[in-house]
């Protein structure tokens, strides 16, 4: 039985790849609490480095530990909180190394590239839309299917149907949940992609569990918590730079709400 | 003590990042082979899919067992054949997922942006190239700068000046050789960066280790000699070229050489 009593906080950005934690500390049943960070508008917001010094995303804190880095925390949580500690297992060490390594490479170049090019000044906008998009579709998705692929053939393998190869989910399946998710959420980010049975059926599988339902309605509440607040906090910004119209404090009262 | 016999090959792929695999084999006394591919002209060989469906380096083999991913082959390295098998630490979990999942992400999208602008027809280029040095410059070099001023940080804040805060390197230094030593080896693709004197000095520290030096030679030998097969096999197929010159069988026999 894990000695430590749990003080967990999970530093959530959204649209991120946090999704995995809550589905781990659901199906751990650990208590832990959520700070949301919202992007401005496209990048983490600069505070985070309050918390972590490279100021990104997801970042969980437990008492006075910080810990950064998917890979790691998945490993930290497993590892100190888990009813017996995992052994060394060569799935999961592969697959958690693999799935930030090389999967969510190819999709974090993708979303740069296109973030990139969309910053582009007029002029040369539309050429360089038109080679960023044909590096994309000639490399970058070409990659992102031949991965698809390997994936499919990987849960072939196993005798379980999960990536750990195990009865239950284990850190090869929490760490894949990011990419594969974002990708067969939205196929249409990769051109000419096909998802095949084997992996539609794992996230199937993932998503009726009832600690991944819990946890994604922990997420969503909690963003939609954030964005009220921050609503609530812009609309009375709103109110107060009306108030002081004319008297040239506005930008001052704004910064000390 | 370790139970299995080793039977190690080590597919190291010119130009990468299995620099850190020849120093861990070596830490360990373990012996190990050597198959070296070539680069043709950028990017891996397609051969390699014959080792691993990825067609990825590094790969190692150790019997039937066929692994990829520089993490997942550390972590099985030191699981297999240390001395006393490593029991979890916070450190290296997380320089193990940092050093790739962070750290050469960054590397790569330089390489990757480069060397896309570089394929450009010459009629866009220069505003290929003119782009996307701004992108490099102005985002990418500045996550660099930002990781390596983390890294000088961190540093200092290990008792014993590795990055596993343990007396030896451990997997966090292991993984941590390849983007350290790629920057550190050519500051020049950073605009900007100044490394700062404690990894200067850990990259004395590692590089005055015996068993680094032998990793490093022996690594330079096999790729020496794979060239020098290569230029052999290559010249005896100009010969032939020659030989057939007319005679339209010229490339019929450079295909069975």
């Amino acid at each position: 039985m894990p000695s430590k009593t749990p003080q967990i906080t999970l530093h959530h950005l959204n649209k991120s790849r946090s999704e995995r934690l809550f589905w781990l500390c659901e199906e751990l049943e650990l208590p832990y609490e959520v700070k949301v960070w919202l992007r401005k508008p496209i990048r983490a917001p600069s505070e985070l480095k309050t918390i972590h010094p490279l100021g990104k995303a997801p970042v969980m804190t437990d008492g006075d530990l910080v810990i950064a880095e998917s890979g790691a925390i998945v490993d930290y949580i497993l590892n100190t909180y888990s009813p017996t500690p995992p052994a060394y297992s060569l799935h999961d060490s592969y697959f958690s190394h693999y799935a930030e390594g090389s999967l969510t490479l190819f999709l974090q170049m993708g979303i740069t590239f296109t973030g990139s090019a969309s910053m582009a000044p007029w002029y040369i906008k539309p050429v360089i839309d038109g080679f960023v998009g044909k590096v994309k579709a000639g490399y970058v998705d070409g990659q992102i299917k031949m991965h698809f692929n390997f994936l499919e053939e990987e849960l072939g393998k196993s005798p379980t149907g999960w990536f750990g190869h195990k009865e239950e989910p284990s850190a090869a399946d929490y760490m894949l949940l990011y990419p594969i998710n974002t990708v067969i959420s939205d196929p249409s980010r990769v051109s000419g992609l096909t998802v095949g049975p084997r992996l539609q059926d794992w996230m199937q599988r993932v998503k009726s569990r009832p600690a991944y339902q819990r946890g994604f309605e922990r997420l969503k509440e909690e963003e939609r918590k954030a964005k009220e607040e921050k609503e609530k906090v812009e609309g009375g910004e709103q109110t107060v730079a009306v108030e002081q119209a004319g008297s040239g404090t506005a930008s001052t009262m704004k910064s000390k709400l």
